[in-house]
């Protein structure tokens, strides 16, 4: 069984990066797994992921502190923050609180950056299980862009495999489903760090645990495509996503691009979905604390493309503060249905403001019509004669309204459309 | 039926350029097709290919006449010299050449440069069922960067489509089953073409023949992959291919990068295979009358590497003029059901000079390993042990010798590696 | 004598293109020759210049006619349309025109292209004094990206030279004394045309007649900057200049990278003045029959740039409407004598939206200081401290007023400073 | 007074780097010191230059020792390693050896690396006349990419230009005369380090020391070369030069366009000269104890370049092991005189093989005709007819020898000619 077998449906949970930056706390991550057990498990909802700096005791919000102190065991490992999460005193790490989420029948994840804490490197600590230091290992000069906490491993030394070994050995033992993996992805100064994406690989399958894993940040490069798919199961294909009209649109080709790409165990990822209540302690860019900026039009969008698409759906708002209209999102079944059913969508048409994507399952052809332009537009004629014209269909968004070549798409709208196959050949 | 399901497996076949640049006659063209109908057809070879400017009366090289006057009908379109085609006189196009094609048991292809006649242009001539000239559908500025034929069309214009209607309409008047198209994949001015794709995809689905789309040069770009999905049957990975080492080794990245887009219909494409007696007319660069510059292990390398990657199998040599160790290449069973049955293959490998592709069909799987170093190289024991130990298995290109651990493989040879799939799993 | 000693002051004059386009008639250009030579030419303003096409007899405003018939000479050298030129008739050319601007005091220039036309080669015409033809010398691939009038001269052919000696011999004949060659310095398809602006460079100083030559259109590459010192009195710093702020607020950062190339006979240019009533017969892109559309200060701003830079001033608009304020930007006595006299300029300040330039002349240092931002700005401190405290200095634009370290400078205005060099320093 | 006015001549001088890498001693730099004083003095040679990590202890090649602990002051000042110069002993720095040197009549300069020590960062240590400390004003994450000494200062923050006043204040005490830093010019990271550079400027300027700037490593971008006329005495056109063809080579086109911008106090550098007995300690790449592996030829080659490009030359090999020849090359009277005279220089010719510089003293006319083919050629007639014929010159390098046209120059060689310029024009 390889790794590709652990996803053979696009992952759909929740994140704490887009509500609470580096600071997340263990209460709100148990609220927010709690929140997730009553009302999404059943739609499919299942991984609640501690995104960056759980090992920084004073973080507290989405601007890190460089080069301040970490938490770390004696084997170079960075340990979660006891003052922020509480259950995991006593070394037990994550252990408590990963045990908790899977007795609400959810899957537990975490955030890692790449590489070994530039403090075990200065100071020249140890590694689990070998003679080997810190030092040794370390890429004398791979950093992350953003941020002051690692360096880049070098692959080619002795130990660096032994080490994101003990790594993946901790996060099995704690019961880790979903690792998330960031400054691997995309560094602006690197590109991909392919190598030491190859030693996070290993490290996860000799655990023999099904533990998936997301690369970040994006944009990867199409070049590593192939490389990708032996690799992982999450990848990334924009730098941060958030409610921005322009980074929505943008996504488009992305996606185009992309969707020759995915298959079961890959899934090319849209990233976090900022819907709801965001930014809580978000300080940096242009965050802050807000009801996401999309327009109704614009979330209906982008939960149609991230679904046709078929990209993992996280959910970044704070899910105890949800409201009808956010739910009615996350929960629409004949949706739910599509993303975890087709098996090949790609973009079809894209002229004038609009963009059309097909999908299918083995029974179902889906339409998504998307209304990218800055006005009303109709369905083009083109289009409505050759795929929807003498079929019966409907719009999986308001499918008690018929849809007619007169019918119009508000801007930044779409028409997710649902066909019998059977009509449609 | 989309056009996707008219090349169902990588088509195999024969092409004029690589031994008569700009200037084959008929006669060479029939003495090929009788040589592929005796020898090579029950083989799955069957495309007979008349590349470039057999509408240039003066042709006589690789090297073309700059500005020279081109045969052309009164609707601007270029017809067959008939001082090189004899069958084409009385304006009767290639029908007669590929009628008797057909009647080998063979499929006829053509080469076309994209777009309108320069001449057509400067006289403003006619086009097939409109008042619209050529000056008016001509771009104004996209030329080819190495060829003075043709001015590109603008696909603003009326009168864009109705001109490559009336090209395609005329190819399957005249029976052609495979259309080469010229400048139009990655021209070094402008990029892809995509415009004039699009035209020529509806052109040819319009007529309604089954006429296989393959697109020069390359390379493609990677970003317009799944542009090419909907758009394509070939499309290159490179600049013309030649008998070079460094160009046969150039292509294991480019292979490794394409094969998530093949797919049935869809077959991203090497290139010609530059074998046997080439160059025959070759002037310009590095052309010369010869045998192929390829050592045999070289030859064994690149039908390897096109084989497992499901390129297309277009040979370039003079057929007449094969021997024993050229035809072994191209009727080898089993490399040829590998070719043929293969639903998926890739790179798994690629360390210190040797390259190991996989791919699987139904009952089988296939390992090649390739030396691209400048030594001789054993197996790598990671993978010997990982993927061979402990199965039966043979080396199609030598099925008698046995392949151990021990096994070398000479600078830029290889092992392609048969097993049946219940002992590799 | 070098080219260079042509031109020891930056080049001041006219230019038909911001007002007529392609289309300027002989009527207008005379009647803005007069109104030069009775206002402007005692500031220094001399050259009068008729800009594209003036062989193209339906030329009509700035967009040209695809591939239609040129006026040309029986060498393949194009000819003034005499339906726009009437005094061309006969074959006399620009004489007639140049000796009459010459009679007012002025001096004369032209236009033209890179190359040969189109039809010279297409139809295989003669050159001058050879028996090679048209079709020789054409580089088989060399076209300009937005006009289809000429072919690239292949300057290895043997012929090519000739042709531009030929071209160059006739416009001395005429009396030109400016030379503007389009499609030469910055092609989008190509870069620059190093080979044929060494043929021009060659074919000028062959006639022994002072003739500036001008290459357009930019950006120019830093890269050629030492080839241009030595082929070139005057090349662009941007694609064509219009009155839009970015333009214009883009071009200081180009004059700071540039300003080291400035030297006697070396004028790296900022392109036109679109001032006063320009667009007269402009169509395309943002065309329209208007007034600048840059506010008073932005005008101020150009000039002032214009001249601390070093750049030619060559007037756009109609300058038969210029009115009081319009003159008042080209006849500052001032102004135009640090123009004619600095020795060197610099860009010694940029922050926070305040761009400082300074100059120096024998006797005089001048301080430019622009305010770029979006809001009014003061003199920064540390500038004023340090450049102006304890020196008597005026302001060229204003000198009644009197300047401190409270004055103001609204947004996109300038204060243009003179000082005394003793007090200075 | 400006920086510019500290170096009105190109400098001249030695460097310990291309012998001894990280780890001269102090006992090597006196015995070139002797040496310079002795021999080379009278000829213009004055600077010696102790190069990279004389504070790191442990230094014993051109390897450095990633995250080693260094010499450091209580306020996060590097310190020479009293283990490597004894007379730095007691906290006394580079003053007694700096001291010494100057008596013998000598300039002193050291090596540094742009920003402030990781060491000081991670451990938070203080910074001179300030409350504010090391972590403070820390760039997160601008590193050098081959070296682990550094971070890079933030020049935004409060504290940035104090720390770098306290550098050079430091040096200033020593008596440092010439300053290299280095990982400024040219990061293959980052590029140019605009900022760090402004705040070095405004640090050397307020000792009031005349202390030259040398940034490194380069090829420094063409586009910063106004900001670097304003900035440093000079920058270098390249990475690392060492003794191979291929580098002194491409020496030529770099020279060719950066001989605009070199002016008095302004002298873009070719970087050392890999010449006589190089490398003694020298490990990586493809560094080993040697004698200069350049030609005679080619060494020649490379002093006339440089000389009559008016880059700096500072020696690279043991000046103790000098023979006679690599003496000749530095010591030639003529040619010290055209380095320090010419007042302008430029190529003017590059066909087949043949390049051609030109440059001007008061009195002087310069031609140098190198030869850069893989074979024997002529002085192209062209250059011999235009340039040479009818007038009396001379060979710098062989004096002796008559040449004319049919005088042939060897490959990779050079002839330095000198005119006297009444006859020249």
């Amino acid at each position: 069984m390889t790794f590709k077998e652990w996803s053979t449906t696009p992952p759909k949970g929740w994140n704490s990066w887009d509500c609470y930056g580096a600071s997340v706390t263990e209460e709100e991550v148990r609220a927010n797994a709690l929140y997730m057990s009553e009302k999404l498990k059943k739609y499919g909802w299942e991984y609640i992921v501690v995104d960056i700096q759980w090992y920084e005791p004073s973080a507290d919000s989405s601007q890190y502190h460089p080069f301040v102190p970490l938490e770390m065991d004696e084997f170079s490992r960075l340990m979660p923050s006891v003052r922020r999460f509480p259950s995991a005193k006593g070394k037990k790490g994550f252990k408590p609180l990963a045990d908790d989420i899977h007795r609400l029948g959810l899957k537990f994840g975490i955030h890692i950056m790449r590489g070994i804490p530039r403090q075990a490197v200065h100071n020249n600590t140890g590694l689990l299980g070998t003679q080997i230091t810190a030092r040794t290992i370390a890429s004398t000069n791979s950093i992350c862009p953003w941020n002051t906490d690692m360096y880049g491993v070098d692959a080619s030394k002795e130990g660096a495999q032994l080490y994101y070994n003990s790594l993946m050995d901790l996060y099995a033992d704690w019961g880790v489903d979903f690792i998330k993996v960031d400054d691997i992805a995309a560094s602006t100064l690197y590109g991909m760090h392919k190598e030491e994406i190859e030693l996070i690989r290993k490290a996860i399958d000799q655990t023999k645990r099904p533990m998936l894993l997301s690369l970040s940040p994006g944009p990867a490069a199409l070049k590593n495509g192939a490389f990708l798919l032996e690799n992982a199961n999450m990848w990334r294909l924009t730098d941060d996503f958030w409610d921005s009209w322009n980074s929505l649109s943008g996504m488009f080709e992305r996606c185009e691009r992309w969707a020759p790409f995915t298959r079961k165990g890959n899934w090319p990822d849209c990233d976090m979905l900022p819907l709801g209540h965001i930014g809580i302690r978000s300080v940096d860019g242009d965050g802050a604390d807000r009801q996401t900026r999309f327009s109704k039009a614009e979330q209906r969008t982008m939960v149609s493309l991230w679904s046709i698409f078929r990209s993992p759906l996280i959910f970044g708002g704070e899910l105890r503060d949800n409201d009808v209209w956010t739910n009615s999102l996350l929960t629409n079944i004949e949706v739910n249905k599509m993303h975890d059913n087709i098996f090949e969508s790609k973009q079809i048409y894209r002229k004038n403001g609009i963009v059309v994507w097909q999908a299918e399952s083995r029974e179902t052809r889906y339409f998504a019509i998307f209304n990218i332009d800055e006005k009303t537009n109709f369905v083009p004629k083109e289009v409505f004669q050759k795929e929807l014209k003498g079929n019966e269909f409907i719009d999986l968004w308001e499918p008690q309204k018929k849809l007619t070549e007169k019918t119009k798409i508000v801007k930044h709208d779409v028409k997710l459309i649902k066909m019998a196959k059977e009509k449609a050949e």
